[in-house]
């Protein structure tokens, strides 16, 4: 059984004093508020909001996930990741999923299940990631948003995992499903 | 040996047409670019410039690593976290682990390796970080940034993989660097 974690030596909560949306563009928003420190002195943070976000495990069989290839304009360049997709308004994680796996992938699952959260930039964004996976896949044909380019392609687990470790792939939402399913995955019995 | 990437199907470039700061902070600068996507069609971009970032395992011995616990206002609550920290000006990623250990922690270390890379946010910023290993620690003292409010401890390699299982550790740089660490982990020979 592993440790307990060590128990809090002080309370670092920072409170918040003023908040204020600073840059409102149609992709981003951020926000700039004034906190109060634990030692009580004044400060400021800025950070992204972001709705949340999913990510997923979609299984063509135990051994094959689908990944995709897209061009990620920030880095200038393209990337190999899992399925995701960010959450719409008054839209529930798992709805977000499945929404995102038709469109991008073309596909629907019989089954879901949720794995782990991840937060992704703790520094300077509210975002988190719920990852989920998928099996008993129903080819549907997909549909991607206007503007968006990518293409999907089947790959065995064990060939993506060597991509981690060559450096292939470096996208943090993938490298965390593959290492963590590669650590602790086991399909749900029901 | 691993299968080789699938040919790519189609080359997703998006160039860019214009590029505007839009958001000048303290901590985030927001960019908003015009673009062309692959079809031709206008678009347009929003993303965070981060100048980078480093990470470390530092390995008190070669199962027990030193782990930090902030509170980080973005989330509002407190995390599990490895020793980490950005890029000043013209300095090199090896050289920032060196002060971040120190400044963070107290250590200085007397061998370092580098692990792994891992972009943390390819939608909305440009950050990478780097994964360093350090081990062969030396208690200096250490000095913490006006503001910044953490706690150091050391922990059982063994142990935080159990946290991140469990989901007390979250932070994605964390998840990255144990749970690679635990696939691959080997120490350097030289």
């Amino acid at each position: 059984m592993a440790a307990r974690l060590p128990p809090p030596g002080a309370d670092f909560t920072e409170t918040t004093v003023t908040t204020r949306l600073v840059y409102d563009g149609g992709l981003v928003k951020l926000r700039r508020d004034e906190v109060r420190l634990p030692d009580g002195k004044p400060a400021w943070r800025e950070y992204v909001v972001h709705p949340g976000a999913v990510m997923m495990l979609a299984f063509v069989d135990e051994a094959t996930i689908l990944l995709e290839r897209q061009y990620r304009y920030p880095r200038h360049r393209h990337f190999i990741e899992i399925p995701a997709g960010k959450l719409e308004r008054d839209e529930s994680p798992l709805a977000t999923a499945r929404r995102e796996l038709v469109e991008e992938c073309g596909y629907e699952a019989a089954h879901w299940w949720h794995i782990a959260s991840l937060d992704p930039s703790i520094g300077y964004s509210t975002e988190v990631i719920e990852l989920y996976g998928a099996r008993g896949l129903t080819h549907v044909g997909h549909h991607l948003d206007e503007g968006e380019h990518l293409e999907t392609f089947a790959a065995k687990l064990a060939d993506a995992l060597e991509w981690v470790r060559t450096g292939l792939i470096t996208d943090t939402k993938t490298t965390f499903a593959l290492l963590w399913w590669a650590q602790w995955g086991r399909f749900p019995t029901s």
